[in-house]
């Protein structure tokens, strides 16, 4: 059924990006079959290498720089060193992708913007990703400004209609403005070699965290410039009664859309009476009353029940409703280990180590667990050598002059 | 500069999805040069065609189908009946990609699933999207359970650590379960065009919206599996200070990152005798005191200042901080439009429209303002006549049998 030949087979990646909208998007490239070559200063490495979690046992691991970096190769260069700018142009001449994530206008200091690359290779596709995005496809006025994973939450609209009615914006607990990039730089990376195949040249693909997180808000745009009316936090509860409630062990979620599971629902939690009264109709009517009415209604119905006896209630009466899981439920969930979404692995350094899996199933490409994360510059001679042909000499003198 | 060249030209995308993810999706090919048909049942389209806002001056306009389908063609097509199965297996002989996202089990009952029209066309990318991902490629024990955006961020731990610290799990305001899935799938269908020029073969891509998010609750399943303790709302701000503060017009986002910063800050909100106060010393001690003290200083000191006053503030101190937008700010935000992330288009239907654009930029690729969304079937006679060559007579019976 599989077939052996990977969607990305063939294709070099030189990843310069740091924790975690670069790594993120290079782990899908390695994990479809690129040979991603991670490059860090061989003195510390990137800043995930220091983000460390204390065991249970008592251990300190490095696990972002452990999840994010798998399947990747390691090598150590120094971009400040005249001799590791020598080796870094031969490396570029030799691949097909430079990712990076660094403050716009870092790589052009090093002499590594993409109009530099591009003289070198004109087959290169160089992926940026920044929080508001570089200037040379557009003008970029809040380009130096500085941008992290709450800074495109909070500018791109997510915060605002995120948190409870009465209450603050809040930020989703996820790394939202990273994720999110990531994937879209996943996107723009395979259009770029789409583009290359038909063209035969490479491109900048210039990504930013708070345009993709502005396209996650285009709803809500479009409903201001067309009603002049700004969507609030709470606002789509009410037009239908949707949300989350407390039940013995935690959380779980529901909807109910239209009268016929009004009525079903009426008599899943006992109060057949309101099937008919019409403060509860149409729709719009029960969402706004969700928070007034229904919630203390169900939680005082779920208050003796687990989350998996109501959701197996709701699914009786079909209706839907799910748990609200956290990590722990996640990690113990049959589906996403059917789906090989939760993948643990045997890493020599690290020990025994959890991932989720990559989201993206194919049915002709056989999924392999993933080779542990590489200590910096696990790989650097074998790369050199293989690469470039570098001698056992030259890697010694690159040692000494500390590029490598 | 640019390429006339777009990077899907010659794509043919058969696009069945309906709100949200799947065409979502299918924005981005047609955004990259594909040529999308969306296909609905010629009596009543997709669901997204009924939802409906009133515009400040009275008229109702479907704003979700505007924005989701510009730029693509319109098909009138019946799949339940005999004529209109016939005319849609010619289509899959003349198209590269076809995008859907029922309910898992509605396509195979059509008469088409994946293994029915890898028969008809080998090359036939087939991209689908749902809650809890189709069973061809691996076992999914939930793909029956219904599924919608609330479900996947409660399912993948999105919501459990959203929220105030001791308040209730919090879904994100954005559709987040489907516009991940709709990226992921975005990226796993330009894969599969990569595997199909090395292998010549199409596939089945299937992308489950419980996978994506859960593959963004990455960093905490492996806290979770190494420390045995599981990430909760509120955890993430107790590391360094990080958070939201109410100013005199809304709310501002700030960070800080180690004692310089701190320094500043000190300086900034006039509390000079805190920069070596043992109780702020280390960052992992102001995080822990964010909500407690640093946040009621700032409000305080910031309760006469507006959102843009505080950040201007913040940044010459060198201190990064960002306001809390919403749809009117974004809207109004001058970087966006200089990045054509805001982009207004006169619709002969519905009148000014606005949208937000691709945030893929290409240095290579023009982007060109989208077309507006077709109306249900406006283009099926124009694809029937030029792709599978029917006569006026075959479309006219086609149109009495009800098929298109």
């Amino acid at each position: 059924m599989t077939d052996q030949i990977k969607p990305l087979e063939g294709i070099r990646v030189l990843d310069l990006s740091h924790v975690l909208a670069g790594p993120y998007m290079t782990l899908f490239l390695a994990q479809n079959g690129a040979e991603v070559i991670k490059i860090e200063n061989p003195e510390g490495g990137e800043m995930a290498r220091r983000l460390l979690v204390k065991t249970a046992d008592g251990r300190s691991v490095d696990h972002v720089a452990a999840y994010l970096n798998r399947g990747k190769k390691g090598l150590g260069l120094n971009l400040r060193s005249d001799e590791g700018k020598a080796i870094f142009r031969e490396l570029v001449k030799a691949s097909d992708i430079v990712v990076e994530n660094f403050t716009p206008k870092t790589m052009r200091k090093l002499g590594f913007g993409y109009e530099e690359l591009k003289a070198i290779n004109p087959r290169i596709i160089y992926t940026s990703l920044s929080g508001f995005g570089h200037d040379d496809i557009y003008p970029s006025p809040m380009m130096d400004r500085p941008a992290f994973n709450l800074i495109a939450q909070a500018m791109g609209g997510i915060m605002d209609i995120t948190g409870e009615e009465n209450g603050p914006p809040m930020a989703t607990g996820v790394a939202l403005g990273d994720l999110v990039a990531g994937v879209f730089a996943l996107s723009g990376t395979l259009l770029a070699l789409q583009h290359r195949d038909r063209t035969g040249l490479g491109q900048h693909v210039d990504i930013s965290m708070y345009d993709c997180l502005a396209s996650f808000s285009q709803r809500a745009v479009l409903r201001t410039f067309l009603t002049g009316d700004v969507p609030t936090r709470g606002r789509d509860s009410r037009e239908n009664p949707l949300g989350t409630f407390k039940v013995k062990d935690g959380y779980v979620v529901m909807t109910l859309m239209g009268d016929p599971m009004w009525t079903r629902f009426c008599d899943l939690v006992g109060r057949p009476e309101l099937k008919e009264d019409p403060g509860f109709h149409p729709d719009s009517a029960r969402g706004a009353r969700y928070d007034s009415s229904i919630r203390p209604l169900l939680e005082d119905w779920a208050k003796d029940k687990t989350r998996s006896e109501v959701v197996e209630l709701f699914a009786a009466a079909d209706l839907p409703a799910a748990p609200v899981q956290d990590a722990a439920d996640i990690l113990a969930c049959p589906q996403l280990r059917s789906r090989r979404m939760i993948e643990e692995i045997d890493d020599p350094v690290r020990g025994r180590m959890v991932y989720t899996g990559n989201p993206i199933k194919l049915s002709n490409v056989e999924e392999y667990p993933a080779s542990p994360a590489p200590a910096i510059g696990a790989n650097t001679e074998a790369l050199l050598s293989g690469l470039l042909g570098l001698s056992a000499e030259d890697i010694s003198a690159l040692r000494a002059a500390r590029a490598i």
